[in-house]
């Protein structure tokens, strides 16, 4: 390679060739350097390098308000940045996600690169930092300890829009079927025994209730991601930085993004807590912990086609078998609660790494991003092939429902009312030991005509509350025989 | 023993001598015989019982509201419960905690123990069932599936109370110090390493906002558990109950306890999602991470007494060492650090409880319960500790504070808007190279006068942002000589 | 109460009154005071306090046999730990399971009531220290830092053992069930779909070769905390101990337990290293793993009694439902769930604690004991309460299991080595889709005969594998119409 | 796009256009589709590829020795798989790594791309799968359900072996270091209170005999994983294998691989048993929690330069801050936390997959996988960047370590064999309230004389086990005072 491909740039720890067409500099070279782990460089992360420069945009408006920066400066460095967040010159953001330092090293990729490009715009060439200094300028008034955090949040904030929107399709799915399955009559089942009846829709209804309770929580946790610490540079004091700069790159940044952002009241607590990705991270869980169990649902209640429960048809997407002719299998909730697994998973590195963070900053920052990233894009992908791949396609089997319902034991319970706890048990003990049914049992034993019986089953007596007879005597007449239940010896 | 000591009793699998003096009754004995898992006892858990008691009170009385339950019965079980939910009668919760049943046979328990009190306050003997069911009347229009969760919730909330409370003392203790502290100069550091000058009240203020910011959290999360699914019996239809029994029940309750609830919107759902726990728990995790990072701060800025950081000393509380005479550790931090580690542990209990539901309901509610009661009793435990047995005692090193500020590298920054960080680098790497000062190196290179240091330098301007004098052109001029600071070759 | 009823005792901080009947001194006093956090003490755990005593015993033989101690006090000490590790003054361990100081109050709490006994063995008060002191004697050559690690790791030890002890009767029942069964032809399943056919006996027979392979596994992790600190002291230099101690201490210990122990061979390591407890607790996560798993299955292979899988009953062990009348719910393998799911929490209580380790000790060792030990009980009790009353009581409904075998579509696998995997395929598809069987459509197609299907089928060729006929001629005849599987358009 | 650009594919669910250049076939076409979760395919995982083609290669072999496969078959299906172990091929495995299934659809993209490739060997085109079949010959005799564990195995074999020669590489640096710093005097710290004397070698030693017993132990779990079920078919059973099948497969493999395995004894038992994958998983946590202890050490050790421990110096490589010039941080040891708590994230996914299996297979394989496999990929990397970047190149600051030790009050700790553990707590409580040194009291007091101190203070009997002389007598006569300790009031 000749000379001209690289230029020559500085640091404290001496100088380096770098790249002649990278538009990042010496910092982000030594950084990535060091920083070979997972192969996944920053540049998968969209949301991140938009909302970082978003905040170096701000930034640059409001030390311009402040007299702090000249025009000149500010005008290149704002429109380095909006280039950057329609998308371009992502492939320059060249560090691993997995990172030492606290996020300083994304900070000064992407110094390093809005300097060079607006170095660009400016008529002059990369790395010509006379004119344009990635510290001193596109860095004014800022410390990665302001920069990152907030940046990740207006990621973070990016990253729960596209997951709400993805609940949402899920949940349009759930409550499509349980419109269509609505008048489907079927038995619940409690610790996976026979239990009282219900609807599938009714059931399918649950898991469209479940995702948007979830998806009202996320919302409301979406608030604590708005506040930021932009003006607190190193430790939260605001060293460095203008008494109204806080505020005036607060403004440029809400103008900017468009998201209500405000700015946290004591900025020193601020820089050092990850409190709020905790608990996003804890939301995350909790979103994951519904999915996977309606996921655990949906292949019980497929399982079969003839040796399991074979209430429902997951739509089939593939061969399942290499071996095992005409299987298929439930595929989609499976990777679905693999995904779930892994949220799980993370949510403990994120406890681990805010756990670890001492005294004014958190060093672990870029790990809490990298495992919440990953969980929100993963959820959102597995949401979305849910709800496509596997709920839009799933059949009843309603035949079978009802048969199951109308042989159940279970139906003991809607008699209680009637005939008691005590004497119901013992219907469903016999039922249970003869191979025989509640009906023809409570009709041999004369507990109830046949008539009684009809309007105790009625199918939508079944699925609600209801308006009992005159109750009370009736659980007299039955506990009539019970004084012997307890008799002191 | 002799026969008098024994009670018959009967159930589905047979009968079984109950101790005569035993307020429990077939149920109870079965499950005290089949869960020898933990020792620990639901009657550990006084507000799990309270709650309990409460929610068969309020069922009674909306039940004989609706003409379904006489007033005599009403009355021996209203009276029954406001004993229980005064103190009396706890020991006779004899089920472990750790159970299977999904809380069946805790819910028995309260059945049995209810029934049998108010059959002796009613002039009947203990087992006299026939006056009085634990099933027919006392669980009238219930199932365990609606009462557990219920009671789970009422008793959760009086722990985030209790939560609250401590959490409050803590910061109390933590604002105090702030307060002492205020005025005390020291240098905060970023991933450990020096960095810029702050005020150990600073330092204190933050970890008493921490805790502000998560009580607010956990009361809204408090919120969550407010929703109650008293109504749904087995599995959130409601049958066996009349329809207007879930608003009466929760009316009764709401007088009962003194608190806002509101029943579930969607029954079915709220019968089988653990969300709200997960979420609580997913809180208390957050709360644990802070907690421990605090105690992690105090024992590394009361690290030494003389080979560490030396800023603070915590007040003794007992010999430190068995073989180092003289040594006193930091053991109150420490056992808050371990509780946290308890609580993390415990939240992903919950997580594999939550996440293993299946169907109408979860099976594993009652590990839920116990390791979020567990955690709540240690977390209330340790802020109560933290604050009384080192918090409020905590003494600074005042002088050592000063002179490791003063003579710190980091001052450099604050001389960033003056001489450019390009300069300030130099000039920091040069007084680390020499063992000397910031200020002595930046007068060696006269890139200021001992006047502008003065005014740079003043305490005042080193903890909060400032306005600089014309700064563009200072570090246009600075920046002077940085032409070649990258050159293409 | 009057004075006569304390004695003053002092340390460091100072006097304090000492209740005279009390066997433990003011350094325990102060610890009972300052970790008031679970409200369980040492005391509930006699393996801890056994291997403490067994500890204490060999420090006072060893240093009696380097001329450290006279036999006057040897035999005193002896003799109270002798009594201890026989079960006595356990209640005087008073100190908080959850504890800072790295164990120091619980080695002081030893060192006190060891002390106090042996003094009144010589004919002294307790609190007479002049004769005999908990420092000087007691714990002579010694640190809570070797003392403490040491009794773990034989605590631990005996725990271990007990463990197996239960997991070889669990194995017993798996066992016996596996022969009782192994006649039973049934269908697999893989990802809950109907797979091939396989006996009940095998299905069982898997639960207790899991069980055997954990028991080996168990046994070898054994291995690892057979290797003790003692005579590490403070920090593993040996300060303060003689070079021939840690050596004659060694020699005592076994003789006095019985175990096969070994000294580290690097004591600074030893001492700050909780890897042993790590994976101690990681093999007790995969024991539980597969506990956990075992009673899904059983769950799962009893749901019904009528809309389930149905294949295997449960012993019922107590009435299942408050409201629903004659169900049985499958309560032992809930508790052994949730006894798993409590055992992967402490997992990572116990990962906490040991990432948490500074320098030169880990000081969060009592909750890593505290965890683990937990775990250890729980996970013993469960092992025996799923074969006790559980496992020994399962019967299994043979028709059912056979007739969902023969109507299986699961069979066409037992066909590809005569039809080949794609006409197998076709032949399942068409059986599903018209309600038949395998053996129907086959014969209608004309790809078999009866006779050379009842070859295929015959039950014991279905469970292992087989010799084929000529198997490529038959594949190459099946496949000569699948020329136009791909075709390049 | 032109009709030659596609080929037409069938499978159960019709129909497909696979693109003509593709190796892979419609299986892997469809499970592309279904799975777009991640992003991250199995092309990622060579090891896993490569292990994948051995599998395969061993089956064909087997199934020719059996007469089962013709040797042109067999030929063209070995050639193929020594390509893709060779590394061809690779970017043709198209699917997600988080994938429902079971491995299904990575087993089918094996079959499919060693088919494809073998008829262009055989001189056919792609997808003319009437010569040679990807399901009929590639995967004969075979099932994803014991060909994809045991490639997992294998793969995870290599794994390991990649990570030990890491830690050999991370052990060999700490190892030099500990010879370096052999002869410098320090503090150690218990509790990060300063305790007694040791040399800063021993301390770097301990970091290299903590990775020498994991490293241990990491080859003993090894073992655990060489144990493979091929020939287990679909649940284990054996079924379409021929009976000697697993036995030559085995040998072929040990032939390929060069790896020792064996057939595990139960093959249903070794199908379903997810034990030896969360044992290694637990391995790598306990590797990772060492790691990051020894981490959180050097970050302690470094802490300064000036306001903390100062006594090793981390070497740097790159600017510490945007902000504060000069400041250099220890990103290196940062970045070895951050893949320590993913590692314990992972293991926390591993569990909850591993639970989650059912009955006769673990559908959660490939999230099993998929997370083992990135913690040993970062692990190793972790180890090699700490040790090249970091460890390498720590120097200690002598001078500083030496001054803190002599000016220790933990000096006292040396003194009880002397004067007592009461005399030495009394002296070094009197050194710190003024600021003096534990010699000076002891002088002043005449407890020792300055030739006593010499003696009992040199630095080689500091940090070892050494002998006194008549300690007894000693302890005697300094206990002379002490018996007013404790008197009965």
């Amino acid at each position: 390679m000749s000379n001209q491909e690289f230029r020559v740039e500085y640091d404290l720890l001496g100088e380096r060739q770098v790249p002649q067409e990278a538009y990042y500099g010496v910092h982000t070279l030594r950084a990535k350097e060091n920083f070979e782990i997972s192969g996944t460089t920053v540049s998968c992360y969209p949301n991140l390098i938009i909302a970082l420069a978003a905040v170096k945009q701000a930034a640059a408006v409001a030390n311009a308000e402040l007299g702090l920066l000249s025009p000149t400066l500010r005008d290149a460095i704002v429109a380095a940045c909006i280039e950057i967040r329609e998308g371009h010159l992502h492939e320059q953001f060249v560090v691993d996600v997995i990172q030492g330092g606290a996020g300083t090293s994304t900070n000064m990729n992407a110094n390093e690169v809005i300097c060079n490009r607006a170095l660009e715009l400016m008529g002059h060439k990369r790395g010509e930092y006379a004119h344009l200094h990635p510290n001193e300028h596109v860095n004014l008034a800022q410390s990665t300890n302001d920069v990152y955090p907030t940046a990740l949040r207006i990621a973070t904030f990016f990253a729960i829009e596209h997951l709400l929107e993805a609940m949402a399709q899920l949940h349009a799915a759930f409550d499509e079927k349980a419109l269509e399955f609505a008048g489907l009559l079927k038995l619940g089942r409690t610790q996976l025994q026979d239990a009282v009846p219900m609807t599938l829709g009714q059931e399918f209804s649950t898991y469209a209730v479940m995702l948007e309770e979830d998806m009202a929580r996320l919302r409301e946790a979406s608030a604590l991601i708005r506040e930021i610490n932009l003006g607190a540079t190193a430790i939260g004091t605001g060293i460095t930085a203008h008494p109204d700069y806080a505020q005036k790159a607060l403004e440029a940044l809400q103008r900017i993004t468009g998201i209500e952002l405000s700015t946290a009241p004591n900025l020193i607590e601020a820089t050092q807590d990850c409190g709020a990705f905790v608990q996003i991270s804890g939301m995350l869980k909790r979103i994951a912990v519904k999915l996977s169990k309606t996921c655990n649902d949906l292949r019980l209640l497929s399982s079969g086609p003839r040796a399991g429960f074979g209430e429902i048809n997951l739509p089939p997407m593939q061969a399942g078998s290499s071996i095992m002719p005409g299987k298929v299998n439930p595929v989609i909730p499976e990777v679905v609660n693999q995904v779930a697994f892994e949220v799980f998973g993370s949510d403990i590195t994120v406890t681990f790494a805010a756990e670890g963070g001492q005294l004014q900053l958190n060093a672990f920052e870029p790990i809490i991003a990298y495992a919440l990233f990953r969980s929100f894009k993963h959820l959102t992908a597995a949401c979305i092939t849910l709800a496509d791949k596997c709920v839009k396609g799933i059949t009843a089997n309603a035949g079978h429902l009802r048969e199951t319902m109308e042989r159940s034991l279970a139906l003991a319970t809607a008699l209680n009312p009637y005939i008691g706890y005590k004497n119901a048990t013992s219907v469903a003990a016999e039922a249970h030991a003869h191979g025989t049914t509640i009906r023809e049992v409570v009709l041999r034993r004369q507990l109830m005509t046949g008539a009684q019986l009809d309007e105790a089953l009625r199918p939508e007596a079944l699925i609600q509350p209801r308006i009992y007879g005159s109750l009370v005597d009736l659980i007299a007449a039955a506990g009539a025989g019970a004084e012997q239940d307890a008799v002191a010896k």
